[in-house]
């Protein structure tokens, strides 16, 4: 037995709260603690981390352990923590989504941005995604993560940084650490006509695997193995300082007064 | 006279195409070329990289030069790049926002999500912020912007970096370069009651301004001096990467089959 205290651990998603890859990821860590849930009611994909500051929240209490929000995955968290519960979290998974986050498609994610969002106050991270927008088996995936969980409980992770964890439909074995792939895909707009002849547009995009790094997220999931890239919410670039401070004086002349 | 091309030039924001930022803007960027506006039909604050895809997008053309599009800035550039326009633009401007994007608040802004976007297809882009809530002259902001607008098209900038820019209220004259905060800021949720007795909350935050890390944005603006800040669209954590490596043996023990 075990003599640690119990650990308190609190997932979302953007899937909404009665998404399938939700339960399977509170499933998968229940050995490890006390599993809270406070998730959007509805599906919120691609909301990327927007918050919800002109609209009022609602919350609706389903028991002790599960909270469904009227926002995003970025409010869930914010609510969660300063408002839902009444601990930090020992840590915060968001997941398992339907569907991979990868290059910079990580930029729109909810389930990225629910981490994210918990990195940003502290408390260690983990985004799950199952690359396959067909897959309904879960399991795999919860495991992995549940594993990877107890690693961070034990290990920690550094300030603002969050682990985005992406596993294969089907696994061949292994796990690869990655960086975020550059943006390989290609941007598609359908065009239509509505019933009444006006013109709509829908989004959508290929993936030119002929581009895949060998180092990024993409190669990981074409090799069938686990990705894991570490992210971090400092977004500064901190060579261009270097490069941009050249550009400082003719700027500094005409605006000084 | 000068006897290069016109300069082609695309302005979005997420404050919706009647705001008096991007008219003012508009108006800054005129002497540098040929300026297209595509952005939001209405207000799209805190909407941060969110994009449509469960949803058709609508355009309204106002003239050759004005498109207003009902979704997010990012869904803007996007369908300003792949389908309004029959050309990429030498540069992208998001703005001007009413109110400072400073901090993890970029992370949240529909403005720096226009910027960011552009950048995702390699176009040079700014963000545009005035760092006030109730000021209403964007004349300062916008020469500011055009400026350096001129500098980014002489220039470039390095691939996958875009410029955040934020202009003080009243600006004591002088430009820094910075980097993203840390975060200062504190939730506040106002929990309150509806007529009908139900609770529902608003989310707030107030800043802790005796954390102000002195390279930081933040410190720029609070010495009423523009801050320019280059952000990345790579979030990768490469210090993190080799962190985890020490992990690997024990996750893929477990994994590999």
């Amino acid at each position: 037995m075990k003599t640690m205290s119990t650990k308190r651990i609190l997932i979302t998603n953007d899937d909404g709260i009665h998404a399938e890859g939700l339960k399977a990821l509170e499933q998968g860590l229940l050995p490890l603690g006390d599993v809270y849930v406070v998730a959007p009611e509805r599906e919120m994909s691609a909301t990327s981390q927007s918050i919800s500051i002109h609209l009022p929240l609602r919350v609706r209490v389903h028991d002790e352990r599960h909270y469904a929000v009227s926002g995003t995955p970025a409010d869930a968290v914010i609510l969660a923590l300063h408002q839902i519960l009444s601990f930090m979290p020992d840590i915060v998974l968001s997941g398992i989504n339907q569907g991979a986050n990868l290059g910079e498609n990580i930029i729109y994610s909810g389930t990225v941005a629910g981490a994210l969002e918990a990195t940003l106050h502290g408390v260690p991270a983990i985004a799950v995604s199952l690359a396959s927008r067909k897959q309904t088996d879960f399991s795999g995936a919860a495991s992995f993560a549940a594993q990877l969980a107890a690693k961070v409980l034990e290990e920690g992770l550094p300030p603002g940084v969050m682990l985005n964890v992406n596993v294969p439909r089907v696994q061949a074995g292994g796990v690869r650490l990655t960086r975020q792939s550059r943006k390989i895909t290609q941007n598609v707009i359908h065009a239509k006509t509505d019933p009444r002849g006006r013109p709509y547009y829908w989004q959508d995009e290929t993936v030119a695997f002929d581009r895949v790094e060998p180092d990024s997220d993409y190669a990981a999931i074409r090799a069938h193995e686990i990705s894991i890239t570490p992210l971090q919410v400092d977004r500064t670039d901190y060579a261009c300082l270097n490069h941009l401070s050249e550009w400082m004086p003719s700027l500094n002349s005409t605006v000084a007064k």
